[in-house]
């Protein structure tokens, strides 16, 4: 139970959402733009970075849901997503991506921890500003949502399925749309 | 130096905003209604309460322009912003300010170490659900903009007049609006 009474029973962050919409509506902008915005990082490298930091901030819900997403953009691939959360530079990922997840990782801990030498192999791996940037953005802001999620305590569904058909709505809609789409009725609740 | 360049010398997060502004936007959206939106806590209070996140995150950009907005707010009373910072449990605010502090120093370190009785002993000194929530998502949002000023190492200044002054065009405009204002040459860019 949520430390707060939400006054729904959406889990996660949506719940949350539903009671504020004043901060949702900014929140979910934001996580379009930086993760299904126009980028030369494919949908699926930008859900796995959050899918990761997620996985290292233990936040059962966005680890999930954002893994699900990840997985529907990446072909059904759950065992690439598995992968990345428990060994990413051992899975099959590109070199770029295993140093931008180098750079996620300690922005999840500390941004002091980043370092030049992390960013120059990114680099190095053909990485751009904006790809660095954004991997940071990314990382910084599901730090965010990960402390706001288990920091009210809120609920989380146990069934795999749950989030596999939530995340296929969200690789749909996106996230300011699937979140106004529940909000209105348009797509069930517990999808 | 920052990390990537951001072809602008703005310091802290507003280097990196000049930088991306597809991602600005809604962040300072956020931030406005969150610190600076109709609320019960007091734009003092939350400002406080972003400073002492900040701090304890060790990012020096992000503690000092909230505490020198915070002091703008509190009638430049730059020492409780310090004592609040130092050790809060024994600054002169409110109770219900320092059991809210307790859960947004928790929710720093991880929203799983906020436990029911620290939620309780907040309600007990009054804290509403909204003032709860807002709590902790401020905290969650500055664990994003700390780790974004260091995970892309932007400069900070050292002179304490320039946070002051800046601060006071922040409370005055706001943080989307002095952002904007800062972009179009409205406010001179080291203000």
């Amino acid at each position: 139970m949520a430390h707060i009474d939400l006054h729904n029973d959406f889990p996660g962050i949506r719940g949350l959402m539903h009671f504020r919409p004043e901060t949702a509506r900014p929140l979910n902008e934001l996580v379009d733009v930086l993760l299904r915005g126009p980028n030369t990082l494919t949908v699926g490298e930008r859900e796995l970075i959050a899918t990761y930091v997620s996985a290292r901030n233990e936040c059962h819900y966005c680890q999930t849901i954002h893994g699900a997403v990840a997985a529907h953009h990446l072909g059904g691939d759950e065992a690439l997503v598995l992968d990345v959360k428990r060994d990413a530079q051992n899975a099959d990922i590109s070199n770029k991506l295993k140093a931008l997840l180098v750079i996620a990782g300690k922005t999840a801990e500390s941004g002091r921890l980043v370092t030049e030498s992390d960013v120059a192999k990114a680099r190095a791996c053909g990485a751009t500003d904006i790809e660095i940037h954004d991997t940071v953005l990314i990382a910084a802001v599901f730090c965010l949502c990960n402390r706001y999620v288990d920091g009210l305590a809120t609920w989380a569904p146990d069934d795999p399925d749950f989030y596999r058909q939530r995340g296929a709505v969200i690789a749909e809609h996106g996230y300011t749309a699937s979140t106004i789409a529940t909000a209105t009725g348009t797509v069930p609740p517990h999808s």
